[in-house]
């Protein structure tokens, strides 16, 4: 979308024409998108050195072309390093289920109460240390390894501004040595 | 195993000795197997060139120094590579769910009995479908793609008697892109 809007803006049209077209095209857009059955993307991996801990990773991307390019590739490597390094557990915020929330928050409402908070700023702080939970388990609010000033959901933004395409993590998996016992 | 009693043997002691050893030995070692905490193997990929489709798999042996080996890497890459072209479902037999069970004898009943087999002979015409549907979606009752008068299972044991360890497929995952549907 940005690159579109630059490219407009650019080539002489003013913004306001600009967002115009792009509210028009975004619903057609929209609407092409949910018809294309087939989803592009890589799947990719990062085994560490020594052979105990790899990862495997699949990111979408709406077409071959930008799945193909160098850019893409490298975004997708940083990911499967970044899981390999992080271990998150979910994806996305969203994605936490129910229980692991409800747990959680118990065990930081039982914390905060234990310090000897009073009862009606609790909530806020439970609040406060469950974005660090997130921060922590959701791959999208991890601080990135390579630049902890930003998240690898804020990376992934960034791609999307540039190449214009809505780019996802489909899934991932982590495997590391005597992590499952075996009989 | 089979390694330590080909020495016994060859080293002068008669094969009925050799059992006794080895029985005794056995004892020893698995009551040793279940102290050690940590299991040893390794973690690798196989990305299918292009990119869209991705296997990581878990092999895990006794002993660092088995897993150090360039024949049990060889090993796990083959795995990765069978479980890349021929998809398997499952590990073992064992691991085929009860529901998975029950809905395919179900299916193949119905084929059988429509094919207007008498009753009494079809749940051994099952039997032996059931067969060929373990063949194909459990890793170790497949045949090895390199060569098919080999199972991966057999593979595999053929390696445990090789190296004196047990060898076991802990866990794996096959991405392929587009499998799962994105937003």
């Amino acid at each position: 979308m940005m690159d579109c809007k630059t490219a407009l803006v650019e080539s002489g049209g003013d913004i306001a024409e600009a967002e115009v077209i792009l509210r028009k095209r975004g619903i057609a857009s929209a609407s092409k998108k949910a018809a294309r059955a087939t989803r592009q993307g890589v799947v990719a991996s990062y085994i560490h050195p020594g052979s105990q801990l790899g990862v495997l990773v699949e990111v979408n991307c709406e077409t071959d072309f930008v799945a193909r390019t160098d850019e893409f590739k490298q975004l997708v490597h940083e990911v499967a390093m970044q899981i390999a390094a992080l271990d998150p557990r979910f994806i996305r915020k969203e994605d936490v289920t129910e229980d692991v929330l409800a747990k959680e928050r118990e065990i930081q409402r039982e914390r905060v109460l234990a310090e000897g908070k009073p009862a009606q700023v609790a909530d806020k702080i439970v609040d406060g240390r469950m974005n660090k939970f997130f921060e922590e388990v959701c791959l999208y609010e991890q601080p990135f390894i390579k630049d902890p000033t930003t998240t690898i959901g804020q990376l992934i933004s960034s791609k999307i501004a540039k190449t214009g395409e809505n780019i996802t993590v489909a899934r991932f998996v982590r495997f590391k040595v005597g992590d499952v016992a075996g009989e």
